[in-house]
């Protein structure tokens, strides 16, 4: 058996990833990391997705994020509540336009400081990745999967699929792997994908999207908060691919 | 003022790297791992340093890499004692040759996983360069300094030049700062020196080497083992150099 890295947050986006990586046949060897969020009922979510994927091992890494801060999601900033802030030619990829729940290959655009949201974490998936780069040298594993797409990369630098091509490329120099041959690779099959598509990918593969939770802000409990623009992009997406919500949303 | 992160591991040559970066009238911000590493005394040598250097702030990091394990470092795997293995043409630049202490420009060689030592952690300096571009966001600077040099790229792939220049790449396009135009760099002021000629450079700096700790497997009073072979390239460095080594050994 093949061996992959699935990067698992216990969102939507990562369940999904995870679960097409089972479908090509991967022992799939979870990774989850507590950076001090805000949201860490994810936490939870993530050991729930780990359990029902069945996944050989799952590492929960530590690693405090707010001795850096600079994000609304690991320092004292609050989280923007009810003011979408993505790039007018993403929206459709959000499914906030007519055309909403279509193909994402039109949606790239030159990133511009503006279009970065304040929840954007400095430098986050450089870490994980390169904590999964260590989980696949020890596992033995060439593969990686984590599960950004369209939506993501209108607004954070390291969802783009120009930095995706670029970690791969130092992932084959920077290990033991690389300089064995073994060709490492950074899977992202929902990057081109709108946050409908994703869904119904999912719902095909039998995800249980009601284990996983999306919101920045969500109540002790786990309930979302309904406002925040994870909460607006999740419940657009269900509604434009026609699939129930199972979210508890407080309001 | 213009601010750098410097990583800071308590060894000689990140020591010798910080030092250089605060001749060039930067203000440090040190940053140092403690990923669960067999010889810990270093993180007490890191923060001596720190505050020998003046640093403005020292950020010690947590994360347990014995999750993953893979390395002497990191997992139940025996230090290799009296039994230097390092590549025939970088001996020249550890000092083991007549000819050691000279210049090391032609130290260069394809690597081989064979020359890869037990000491390798997986993905380790992407995971810590990852976390200084994330200290680097937040604290507005644009300039990371690591101590990597000759000696290291002989068996260390991730201490090459071509792995370091690929880094710097990835950080542009990683972040926020990158996509704002701020350039990011990634400074090795130690690639191209050989052991001795780092002990002279700090020396001519004042580093306090007598506040820095090499070995790889010490008494847990700070004392060197004397055996590993960072102990005997640290020995042979300042033999070579003709500088006084002020190291506690065991033997």
């Amino acid at each position: 058996m093949k061996a992959a890295i699935v990067l698992l947050s216990g969102g939507l986006d990562s369940a999904t990833a995870a679960a097409i990586a089972r479908t090509e046949e991967y022992t799939l060897y979870a990774l989850t990391i507590d950076y001090g969020q805000r949201h860490r009922v994810e936490l939870e979510a993530a050991r729930r997705l780990a359990e029902n994927l069945g996944v050989a091992r799952h590492v929960v890494q530590q690693l405090d994020l707010r001795a850096f801060g600079g994000s609304a999601l690991t320092a004292d900033i609050p989280v923007p509540k009810d003011q979408l802030s993505i790039h007018p030619k993403t929206q459709r990829a959000a499914g906030f336009s007519p055309r909403g729940g279509t193909h994402s290959d039109d949606f790239g655009h030159a990133l511009n400081s503006s279009d970065i949201p304040i929840t954007y974490v400095p430098a986050r998936n450089t870490i994980f990745l390169s904590l999964a780069l260590a989980y696949a040298e020890t596992t033995g594993a060439a593969d990686i999967f984590i599960g950004v797409n369209a939506l993501d990369y209108s607004g954070y630098p390291d969802c783009r699929p120009e930095y995706i091509a670029r970690f791969q490329e130092l992932a084959n120099l920077a290990t033991r792997a690389g300089v064995e041959g073994q060709h490492l690779r950074i899977h992202t099959p929902l990057i081109q994908l709108t946050k409908a598509e994703i869904i119904h990918r999912g719902t095909e593969l039998g995800v249980d999207y009601g284990l996983t939770i999306s919101c920045y802000d969500p109540a002790a409990d786990g309930a979302a908060c309904g406002h925040c623009d994870s909460c607006l992009i999740r419940r657009r997406g269900f509604e434009q691919a026609g699939v129930n919500d199972p979210t508890r949303y407080i309001s």
